[in-house]
This record gives structure tokens, C-alpha cells and sequence, in this order.
């Protein structure tokens, strides 16, 4: 057992893009667990876009990180020490213990991971946050028909991937967005999308066009921004666009303007803002369905890993400027092989 | 009878503002009905915001009105002559014979008005589409719960003082947002509402936050522009926001830039355009509930009349400028007082 934990804290608030001096790298003491805590060693964790928000000190909906604190995140961890009845070491959790290598709290919101079920890693993303941000968006919010057109960006990283596959699994045409040719073949090619769209490329609203010959019925939003208002003028009538996220904004120091509503009126269209944490209530639904699919290959995902907690300011960095491919996981530990296995 | 009908037709497409020029006053014969159709004497001409929608040559809702057409508009007539079976003459019907003093016309779509229950001119405002729209805008899509806070935008117009009253009806507090003292002073004093805010002043948002103490429910709204961005930071968790018209833009040579949506995903609202066409099925619960509140006085309206068709290029003009107060209204010709009356 090492005689340090290893942290990263947030040491100032960016104005714009965070820079890695926005960062700091601080050893500790591992922390006890009291009665009724576990101890938990982090072994891997979650980079997602949500964390630019709780950077800055403004009112949302979850309290932003102190300076000084330890960044937030989602996190795999094994119990190396419990003082809790129902966790016992050796046990995998999924869990918010943020970014540092060890972790001491009462179990509560705790989820227990089967190791028999898939990789553990995916507990934090195509069967984790992400997956069921997916889900509960475009099927409970978007509520695609069989036949309709299904438009997702940033469809190549851990959200996108998931929603296109749904659609196309829900008999929809699914059209993905994202920034490289090398994302849109990966979108077709690997996860069966019907076409992809470069962001970045010349001539993006008639490429768009060209890929939605009968309009957009979903546009599934991770970006806001040109993308938006792109798609906005190509929707159908009763278009329903979940809006997931602003990446595209999140390092803005000061709000954009948005897209013009005139189509959202003309189409009788509806943009409806969800946060997953409103939709835990659907875990078990999506873990059924999707983990099916993930199970038997029909749904599959990419993981862009990062080794080291030290490597984790630079590849979230990179992930605000969408330079990761996949979901963005840092190896903050080896798991431990399985007793006999 | 008279020997000719006079006309207002579109003589030009205003890019920005319309001029009294871009309309053209025309004598022609009064057209002779033919087996099934009915030749209507015009006596109310509304005037909406969406006909400014219909001045342009781009692909809508509605087809355009075509240069040298007659510009399209909700009437209320007497049926003079009837070469069909259900309608005799003295009839007065609703439909939508356009700025002209006479039409003929199959009555497919014609809507008999009873003089006994309201001022026949009503039939165009608040116990029409204008009544309408505000009713499904407000209990369909913003869905108001008792004691939420609802703020409706052009509030002192047709659809905006509907809105507010029926939000206070419902057990709401009502805030109307409006462009000077005068209407924000007869929205509270004549009305009913709450509060009432003057867009055009400054510390505007200050003052709707002041006005909204406990954060903004619904936003039914009328204008879109500044005034929707300066409510959607003000938005509660949950927020619904009936997008009815864009009358701040409707004059714009190019598209303005929307709002930032950030404010609805952090909240999870809803903004969802609607168009009254798609929600004629609740005439009936509309002219029902409605129709009693005014009829007892509960629910008031205010009438803004021009008098002759030569007068409604400029009040249509005006009205886009919000220079109207309450429902704007030509009287193209007299209502013959009713046989015995």
C-alpha cells in the first residue's frame, strides 16, 4: 500500500480554455474511513465536458468545485477497506470519488459493478452516464419513430456513439456529426451509422443536407452553436431536439448569442433541455436493453485511455477541443486480475 | 349595392420594414358567386403579426401571398347573396376573405357567429384565433400549475392580455411584459395581472426579476429577441416556453441570432414552437371556458379600430412596431343593426 494519495486540484478559474496551470498536482495523506465508510482505490476515471462547468463559479445545477478541492468525476474504484456492512474489499463500485487515486465516503449512490457482465470501464460510459444520457435523450425526449431521421454531434464520442446506435437498433436513419474524417468514417464504418457529417469541412449545412434527404426529425444536441443553428434550418415539422450539451460553448467567456427560433415556430419543433441525473429512475431499463446489445455486439463502443491521474488536465483539456476519440478514461490504477480467473 | 370592391393588394416585398407603398389600393367588380359559394359584404378586417410572414417569398407554414394579390386576412362578413344551401343571407360568418370589402367564396371553413353571445367583432379576438392561440399556447403547451409564475410578452395585444387573465384565472401569478407605461399600466389596472414590465426601459431585467420574485414557471412568448433572452436567464427548473410569434424580428432583413440556450439545459426547460392551425380540435373547450368568462365579465379585452380599408396598410405597419393597443381591428363596413333590434 503506497503512503501517499495522489490528487488533482482545481487551483484557478479559467476565463476561457483551462490551461494546465489551472491545475495542480498535490499528494496527501490516503484518508481513514470512519464507521460506516469504505476506503476505495481509483482505478479508472471519467473525463466528461459537464466537468468544464463545475470550474466556474456560478450558480447551476450542482455547486462548482472550491479552488483548492479536488476535481469532481465519475470513477471505478475497488474497496480496499470497508467499514460498512454491505461493501467488502475487493469490491468494484462506480462512484463520484473524483480525481485523485484514493477515496474515503459513505457508500450512498454507490453501484456495485458485475464484473461478468463487460469490461469495467464501461461502467462509465456505454453502460454508465453517458450511455443512459443517450438513452433516456433520445428515447424518452427525442421519442424517434422507425423510418425518421436522427442527427447526433459529437456522434463519435461517448454519448454520440450510443445515440445513433440506438436509433439505427429503433429502425431510424442515423446521421452522425463530429470533426474529422476520421470520426465520420468511424461512425459508419465501425458503428453502422447511416452518414457522417464533418463539422469543420467547407459547405457543412449542404453536406448536412445531402446526408438528411428528408429532413431532420431528431437532432440530438451535445454542441449548441453553428451546428445548431445548421440543423435548425433543416428540420421537419414537429422536430424534437434534446439538447444534452454545449460543448461548443463551454470555454466561452462570455455567452454567445444562439440560434435564430424562427424554424423551432414554422415546424411546430421543440428543444428541451435534460440532465441524466433527473433520469436515474431509468437505470434499470437501459442497463436491460442496451446492455443486451453491447452484450451481443449490435451496439458497440471506443475508449480513448489516458494512463496516469497526471496525464488527466491535458486530456480533458484536449476533450473541450474534441481531440479525444471515444470515451475518455483515465488509468488511474491497474484493476487487479479476479481471484482464480 | 355598390358598383365595384376595393382592394389591398401587395404591390411589393419590404425587405425590412413594410412602406404604405408596398401596398396597392385596387377597384375591381365585385365577383358573382357561383353554384355552392357564398358573396360576403367584409364589416371586420383583423390584423395579425403573421401577415407579415406571408409578405415574404420563402417557404412557410403558408404559401405567400403573390405580388398584385389580395393580402390575406381573418374576416368577419355578412353573407349578401348565398347560392348554397346551409347559409342565407343576413348569415354572418367568420373565414378569411383578406383585406377586401367583398368575396365570394365556397363556404368550406366558414365559421357561423351567433350575435347573442358576444360583440360580433370578437369573433376575430378574443373569442377567435387570436383567443385561441393564447388558450392551447398557454394550458397545452405551458401547462401552468397554480401558483407558478407565467410572464406573456406583448401583453396588452390580442393574444398577450388573454394569456395573463387566463393564467390569473387559473390561480397563477401573472406578469405581462409590454412596450410603455400606458399598457403595462392597463395590463395591472384593467386586467388583472400581477405585474407588468416595460421592455423598453432601461434596467429592464432587473426590473422582470423584481417582478418575478420567485423565478419565471411559463414564458408564453410573443416576440422572441432580447426579451426572451433576458427571461431565460430568470427560468425555473422545469420551465415551459410556448414559442407563439417572433414579432421582434419579423421586420429583420436577415435572421437575428437567437438567445443562449445554456439557461435551458442547466433548467431542463422546454421551448416548443406551435402554430393555432394544428389545435382547432379545442375550439370547442376554448369558446366554452372562454366564452363564459367574458360573458361574465371575468375576462376583458380591448379593441384597437381603424376605420376603412385605405387605413389598414398603416396600421398593419403599426402594428409590427407595437403602436396598436389591443386587439388591432378594421372596420371595413357597418354591422347592419339585426332585423328588430
Amino acid at each position: 500500500m503506497p503512503e501517499t494519495n495522489r490528487r488533482v486540484l482545481l487551483k484557478s478559474r479559467p476565463p476561457g480554455e483551462p490551461r494546465p496551470s489551472d491545475f495542480e498536482i498535490a499528494e496527501g495523506p490516503i484518508p481513514k474511513p470512519s464507521d460506516g465508510e469504505i476506503l476505495c482505490r481509483t482505478i479508472w476515471l471519467s473525463l466528461d465536458p459537464y466537468m468544464r462547468g463545475r470550474m466556474k463559479d456560478v450558480r447551476s445545477y450542482a455547486a462548482p468545485v472550491e479552488i483548492g478541492g479536488v476535481m469532481v468525476g465519475g470513477t471505478v474504484s475497488e474497496v480496499i477497506e470497508s467499514k460498512h456492512p454491505s461493501l467488502r474489499p475487493g469490491d468494484l463500485v462506480v462512484g463520484m470519488d473524483g480525481w485523485q487515486q484514493y477515496a474515503s465516503s459513505a457508500p450512498t449512490g454507490l453501484r456495485p459493478i458485475d464484473r461478468s457482465v463487460a469490461p469495467i470501464s464501461t461502467a462509465l460510459g456505454v453502460l454508465g452516464m453517458p450511455g443512459l444520457t443517450a438513452y433516456v435523450g433520445l428515447l424518452d425526449i427525442g421519442r424517434p419513430v422507425a423510418g425518421e431521421t436522427v442527427v447526433v454531434s459529437a456522434a463519435s464520442g461517448a454519448v454520440g456513439s450510443v445515440v445513433g446506435q440506438i436509433a439505427r437498433l429503433k429502425g431510424c436513419r442515423a446521421v452522425g456529426i463530429a470533426g474529422s474524417p476520421t470520426k465520420c468514417g468511424y461512425v459508419v464504418n465501425e458503428l453502422g451509422f447511416d452518414a457522417a457529417v464533418d463539422y469543420r469541412r467547407d459547405g457543412f449545412a449542404e453536406a448536412l443536407r445531402d446526408a438528411c434527404p428528408n429532413g431532420i426529425d431528431v437532432y440530438f444536441d451535445n454542441v449548441a452553436g453553428p451546428v445548431l443553428e445548421a440543423v435548425l434550418r433543416q428540420i421537419n415539422r414537429g422536430a424534437r431536439i434534446p439538447l444534452c450539451g454545449l460543448i461548443s460553448q463551454y470555454n466561452a467567456t462570455e455567452p454567445p448569442r444562439g440560434p435564430n427560433l424562427a424554424p423551432l415556430l414554422t415546424n411546430r419543433g421543440l428543444i428541451r433541455g435534460f440532465l441524466v441525473f433527473d433520469h436515474f429512475d431509468r437505470f434499470g431499463a437501459f442497463v436491460n436493453e442496451v446492455g443486451a446489445w453491447v452484450r451481443n455486439g449490435e451496439l458497440r463502443y471506443r475508449e480513448d485511455i489516458v494512463d496516469g491521474l497526471d496525464a488527466a488536465p491535458q486530456a480533458f483539456i484536449g476533450l473541450l477541443e474534441g481531440r479525444n476519440f471515444g470515451k475518455l478514461l483515465v488509468r488511474v490504477s491497474e484493476e487487479r486480475p479476479v481471484a482464480g480467473g
